[in-house]
């Protein structure tokens, strides 16, 4: 039986097409924008003539922009927190080469408006049936019983936020859904690399991919408003989910010391490469360290691609973070990227 | 109940006292020695003139030696492995700084002279009845329920491994029962401590403890011989520990996802201190890096010390491995450490 | 002849007991303060709208607090400055999970008020007079004649300031008599290690206990409104002291090049434990390691001890520097901590 | 017109399939061996007893295993020379885990029996013919005009060493032909990516991909007996194949400066991902650093597959340089891996 | 002929003593200032008021200032661009250490006014006549013909960027001249090396610190508003003026793989020293050490005397980026530096 | 009056051209050889036939070599001691790159023949009349009374060591006069810095550059058969001259508070540069940065030029550990290194 069967519409597809309304990237800089959005999040300052002020920043399904509520009342404070759907009335300008919102007014939207905050996250470019599908094609293919089971008793059981959390708070991958989808495209790299490399064991490559950051629904709280829950904080995802794998291995009878699940643990245990990044062990099978790479290039490709978006041609991104701060160029030419919103 | 009770006689004081035979390190150098030994590791290599020898590594509960076979024959090779208690004539002599015996002959030990390998292996200076009862103590000091409940289930499930491995292969505490001196000397720094500074959690820092390096029983073959088992290597002791806190918490009906639980699983995850050094998180609580601190200074002390033992006053040990190749100063007065053996 | 007789008084106990007055931390958030404060620093800025305003850090035996003042005149710049005890009117808020005062005015407090400034620092939580008995204890115990010697000489050129002085500009124990109770504290953990490993050189470990930060006296500006003095960046605490004990050698005829001044002198060289931390050689002393260790661990105690006061259970404390940037979870249960102010 | 027409025979598949004769590794530990080998390297040092020796590594297409050769004359020293064909008779051995020959004689083989050093190296599991036309269709695929007539050019000028030489001295790919095998693996791997991140610009990661390691042609001596060439030390092949692209664009009257001529001299300079690794700059094009992984990820995985085909299932690796000294598990079960030799 | 013949007048040195009108730093603390100055960089930003500012440097040959521009109009925004002349009034202050502009008021300087930029620049000490001809001692003294005839070529067809351009943004010698003035500043150190040292093959250090950082002019856009180019970004100074060598020796049918042009080519390549700083080798060649060696002692002098020059006696530095972050200390006495500007 | 008067024969010029005896680099490889040498270092091992032999390292003025001595008795090893002078036969070889002596026979040398070690140590390429006569021109031009007094007395009192030792135990300037070669060399560099440069303090620069490493003759045991000392590992030849400064301002009756006095300590306490390196600071002072740089300089120089004199042309030097293990290439043309030894 397929494990994602029945999750049909658990992840609306919260894209343009779906709406009529204009969404915060169908505006130019200059634009006058009137429009609902969801706040992500909300940091009270003070501003240097002694009032409070508001940093927001908002977001809908095209993606998120700051902006500044000047002189706030404690009654603005109160009302307009992380997780609120707002109805927005301002001008979109740039300011030191970022977009931001100069906010005219804005009040809370009504239930008749709609103010379901999930309808107003980004989220994958697949819709989760598409995804589920996909996934049980995979897990099909995991020859191994042991293995098999694990998988299929793991998604069952956090079914719904595998499909719907973000693959991190903010690095890559950071929206609702993300975390299917970072997985599953690591699987199609893992499919032509075991096509391509005659030795790889393909099931455990497959299960390594699947269960890697499964963690994740542990680590943190949640697709909107995403932060890292205490448990993230103090165990971390990775032995979260090896955590999880020793419980399911114990409710299904499955010895925990075969040869089979200290290979899988390892897997998970290794996926982040180096001491460093948290592993507690460095890949010692094959399997390990081409699941880390494709980790880390399906990651990488992610951030790139995401901060192109923004970009001018012939200009360089913004430094990104995750990519040891380096800025990319976007060529003038030749490119294949679509245009920059 | 004692966890410990009923334990007597598990770890024989294999002490000098015990026995009429000289040892190891009773002979000085350039005396000819016969006595009986353990061979803790014998590596066969090529000598440049073509011919086989064997570089042993002799042990006995006074410390280890090394020695070489010279003209080894393919029966030599066969007879005279890991694990085997010979009996050994030669002399002891001094290259380089280090002692090592000239082998005039050696056989198998028959089994009416004794060739208990355990008799021949350096044990803890306490007894492991003395250490048990003590351990005893800390444990009643437990307050917190379910982390009393854990430790005493998993050192009940451990008891012989405990009391009688090492607490490493080679760096530190590398004698039988090392695993539990180790623990105790560190519970009697956390004592001290707890005493000192008003706001330690007790209970935790004392369960934290005890447990932090229990996955040692997983990660090592045992006290003779030692080796990392294959889950030590894919694994490691950190994990392997963490996991045995998961199943046993599933059979007392704990819940793990209790802040104490998740308190107590970062205590033992933590205690390496730095994420190169193999933890998969950095301690986040005052207890975890008080235990890391403390796990830390007792294992230094025991390197040191037990390096000074082997050094003239006046003069450096060799390079230390695990305090990054440094060698330390043996002063020629005013000194309270032991004559060098 | 012990040398902290006399010092009774030195260092008043500044502590809430002793006025009746209201302290900083007396008051909770949204309350009106009306209280005598030390300016502990005063930075002048210029507020975006182009005039001048002054960032406070105003402190009392409390601890301390920010502040703005805005619109600040050329009058106001000059007259308060760092060191000034001031007559303050505000209301206690939370921005960013910090306390600040919003100030509704202020003034220099008269000399009737009381405008002493040692009365408005933070200090020790112990009595100048306890701890110099307790440290002439230790001192009894230093049975070798020329650090005994030594040790006298130096607290007592140096005795005020080191009962007076904070053990840092900052980073831990930064309160009046921090030095003293910092090296107290360190005295104590060693008097525990000494008394459970039998090879430590107590003597040794105690001379270098209190010489090991005597150079702070040197290095920094004092226990109000501290700073480094230039000697203290050009040359450093470490070799200061060393320079010190170089001298005072020579005062009591002590040969500088015999074994025993070579170990002291080495004690106070390595404590930082690693070159990168300044120290000019590294511990080859089992003394000089532990006291490194020692070190380490009150200093690391007391940061995060400080900063789960103003913690509350359940949540992280603010990033630590000192730690590496970590941040610590107060547990909402089982803790054994006192309230956060 | 296709670069690779007309290579045909050029790399002579070396295979066991091709030759009657017995290969180095069809024999078995014990088993007296009798073949033609050749001479990989010969290193003379001096026995402990004062005499010489020779340190031999032999190879044939099967792979290379170790020799010594006792009380070497002058006469052996000087005949027996790396790149020399010689006939061998022996035993094999197995010490230390690592399978050697004991020497019973060897002389040098005639021009009769065949002493043509090429027939005798390592070379890479697909004939030149077959990659060779693989290469045409990915150029095939290049559609700027620049990048296309670049590539054609310089693979036609060095079309002969690109498909004959290793990928490295030791460390992954040294086999005859390593490095067309290494580019046209990561251009499979390209094909892949390409296909499912649609932003990618396909024909400059092609170029890249081709390009890379093009300077390994000037940076090696050849496919036998391979070392780095005074212009590989003091320039590197990084450097090398930059200044081969712009030579070549000056003769073909493309402009240096133009943007794609910059994307593709960033793509071959930026390749090895971090300054510490030797290229001058990082990547900053998203083609550029989809390179990098992939060249990563391809050596690698060569590295890992390699030291499998040596090891017994159940067991570790020896330590592999290349992948930061780790060692990787070949499990018992569930492998895929062929038996190892 | 002298590569530098008949480029007098090319840089106007813009010292106070040509010009009657006051300059930046005529100015003391709380002066009134009246004078023209050069846009050097003109960053918008939002006041927390909401408002829009211009944080202004400004530059003139005596050095350069900050300023704010409070409530920018679009038109204000819109005119006042970096390389812009303007007319400024405004009163120079002192805030946080640094000296600032108080603007009063500010207007685009007419043509008649003098409205060129090239004067308003900061230049080198040295006029570029003299520079030139210093140079040319130095050509003449390559008694290599091919180095010779290199440089001779590339000199030649850089000549008016080498003479004007700075030898970097912003680290050191930042000034119109800079690059030619470094590299005199090397050449003179070489010189008294290659006396000291016999050894120095003196014709290749003078070439290789002549061509070092010739690549900057294709690196950095200019002498005025200076920043780096694409070019710069994705291939670097040090591959630049690799690439320029190669094509030059084209040109002058210089074979490229000779010795001497290996060796030319290391001594640019390796310039930066490590690889961590972007050289693609490591020095290997002693003039090529010593080259590296000098342009460090070259460019920190530069940093350090420049920060010295505004720095009050008995004072430190502020932190300088390019020396570690470290703050210098100007002593009180027995100084030889010039007054604080 | 001059410090270095009279010192007249202190370090007798041991060159080729003293003596009509052939020294060790007469000889080619190949030639018998029959010469006086001084054991430099003497270690015995066991060969792999269990016998023990001597690994010899001999020195005369012309350089060292080494040489292994086989099946050498106890009386071998008794007598042939570092520091002895013996008469030697053998023929000089080459192996992996390295010269050595295949012995035929050694016996001690006896006094008629001369056996004083001091004429066998490779020593300085000038003498130290010229040095000490070029030093008291260098202290002459220091114009701080309290510097001049210093360097005076602190020269005067180890003035034989001073000319005498060398700079180190093996890495650089390893030769009798070392150190005074040396200080020379920095501070002749130092002269055309401070030349070039006119902000440079050239008394603080002279200075520091006499006494940075006079701490080298309490550091280091002597000229022959140089080791550390205690004091040297345990303090350092950092910590060893500000302690002797410290004690000779004391003598002076100078204020070791005094700006000057801080200055001067700085510059000896800061010359290594990096904390890693040993330095408790690092340089704050523009001439403590300069001396860093020059002290580098031509340590650097000395082992580079050092190791090509034993290298053939168009082959690369052994690697050099103090250059952070890198060969340097030495050049078949163009050089102006003298012909390889």
């Amino acid at each position: 039986m397929a494990i994602f069967r029945g999750i049909h519409g658990m992840l609306k597809a919260n894209t343009r097409g779906e709406s009529m309304a204009k969404q915060i990237f169908d505006y130019q800089n200059g634009d006058e924008m009137k429009l609902a959005v969801l706040i992500k999040s909300a940091e009270v300052r003070v501003a240097k003539n002694g009032k409070k002020f508001i940093a927001f920043n908002f977001q809908d399904a095209s993606g998120h922009i700051s902006a500044k509520f000047w002189d706030a009342t404690d009654a603005d404070i109160e009302q307009f927190k992380p997780g609120e759907v707002v109805r927005l009335a301002g001008k979109r300008e740039l300011y030191q080469g970022n977009p931001q919102v100069k906010i005219y007014n804005m009040r809370l939207a009504t239930q008749e408006e709609g103010n379901d905050p999930a309808k107003y996250v980004e989220s994958a470019p697949e819709s989760a049936d598409d995804m589920g599908e996909e996934l049980n094609d995979f897990i099909f293919q995991i020859t191994n019983a042991n293995w098999n089971r694990i998988v299929r008793k793991l998604l069952g059981d956090h079914k719904q936020a595998f499909l719907t959390y973000p693959a991190a708070k903010a690095l890559h991958h950071a929206f609702a859904g993300g975390l299917a989808f970072h997985t599953l495209s690591i699987l199609r790299l893992a499919k032509s690399v075991a096509e391509q490399y005659s030795s790889v064991n393909r099931s455990l490559l497959y299960t390594g991919a699947i269960l890697h950051d499964l963690g994740k629904t542990m680590e943190l709280s949640g697709p909107v408003s995403t932060d890292y829950t205490i448990e993230g904080n103090l165990i971390g995802h990775i032995v979260l989910v090896d955590e999880a794998i020793v419980q399911v291995a114990g409710q299904l009878k499955i010895d925990i010391h075969g040869e089979d699940m200290m290979m899988l643990r390892h897997m998970v245990l290794a996926h982040h490469g180096l001491l460093e990044y948290g592993s507690p062990v460095r890949p010692e099978l094959l399997e390990a360290q081409i699941l880390h790479n494709l980790d880390e290039l399906d990651a990488e490709i992610n951030m790139m691609t995401g901060a192109y978006q923004h970009t001018e041609p012939g200009t360089f991104t913004e430094r990104l973070f995750g990519m040891d701060n380096r800025r990319f160029y976007r060529p003038q030419n030749g490119q294949t990227y679509p245009d920059p919103k």
